[in-house]
């Protein structure tokens, strides 16, 4: 199939966008025709900045979040409550959590969950450096914020596993019929779970989310 | 909105992925996250490769597509009918009149088509170097092979105004309904040309297209 291509550059070029997930050949020959509309300059800020990402990106020593400095803002802020810690998979989730304004502590970034289907094993995630938080005895909370998926639910598991021993209380974000959902189509395992675990009303009145 | 990034070098990186036709914010955090998790030399081979393409690449100086050398293949083909003329957009549309192994003359790449909106005017494209092909009397036949948009309709007119005066017989692919397709979900337009520009029957039993 690299044939077809009539330039080495070109095929080369393609094939690399090709391996970002998400994108095919046809998208990738795409993405490489617009580049090469470009001016010069304007595309090597592009390779710059990817190479710059990679190679020169910091992780925050408390929580491994993505950042500029060595403590990420988050952990650098006096007014956070510094003993919540709430486990997110990755700064995306650190983002979502934030734009909600409703959570006040720390975070820890796992750089993933335990998957072994692609290879990523516990070693593989910031789950030492956690238990060493719980450990030491600085937390008076770790909230379990994972994604609701086989893996999620794994890693919320082997997480527990190793830090229920320190006696600090562990909670999980809630699942329910999300806001604005009407029940007839939420799904029966988030219905279930949403009745299972339902909540006294008036806690309900004192979020304010909106 | 780019202050939600907890690092400028993940914001500038995320910047320049969602300048890519196709690609919004949301995606090109995944992406930029993905090359986050891959091996620093693949990243570097990505970000090269960009940078490669857009510097390096050349374009044939007979028919301006994408090349290794000054002379694309199909230019320095000397099986090829070097008196046909195929205009075409861009490198895709090469390729997808080569993939159907039905042509066997050369390509002219226009780059682009008239497009005011985009900026785009004759100027830009690779038109005078047509006509100046046109001028020399070597071509029998040119094959105006754009797309039927009006953007691709304006660059033919253009193109028919600027080398019909040299006498050379110019030519269009057929538009009509798809091989496969039924009749009835054919748009009225295409159905219509299909109609009006019927052939006879006995011409299609030469064509070997399978």
């Amino acid at each position: 199939m690299n044939s077809q291509y009539p330039s080495h550059l070109l095929d080369e070029a393609v094939g690399q966008f090709a391996k970002l997930p998400g994108i095919g050949r046809k998208t990738a020959l795409r993405l490489v025709l617009h580049l090469l509309r470009q001016e010069k300059s304007d595309v090597d800020a592009f390779a710059n900045a990817i190479s710059a990402v990679r190679n020169d990106i910091k992780y925050c020593h408390i929580c491994h979040n993505i950042s500029d400095t060595d403590t990420c803002d988050i952990c650098a802020d006096e007014k956070r409550n510094r003993a919540q810690v709430c486990v997110v998979e990755n700064v995306r989730d650190v983002m979502a959590i934030e734009s909600t304004r409703q959570y006040n502590g720390l975070y820890h970034v796992l750089g993933g969950v335990i998957s072994p289907m692609d290879g990523i094993g516990p070693d593989d995630l910031n789950i030492d450096s956690l238990e060493d938080k719980v450990a030491s005895g600085k937390a008076s909370e770790v909230i379990l914020a994972l994604s609701t998926t086989m893996e999620g639910d794994t890693t919320n598991f082997y997480i527990y596993k190793r830090i229920a021993r320190y006696g600090v209380p562990i909670t999980t974000i809630a699942r329910g019929v999300a806001v604005g959902d009407e029940l007839e189509y939420a799904d029966e395992v988030t219905l279930g779970r949403s009745l299972v675990n339902r909540i006294p009303f008036d806690q309900t009145l004192r979020v304010n989310a909106y």
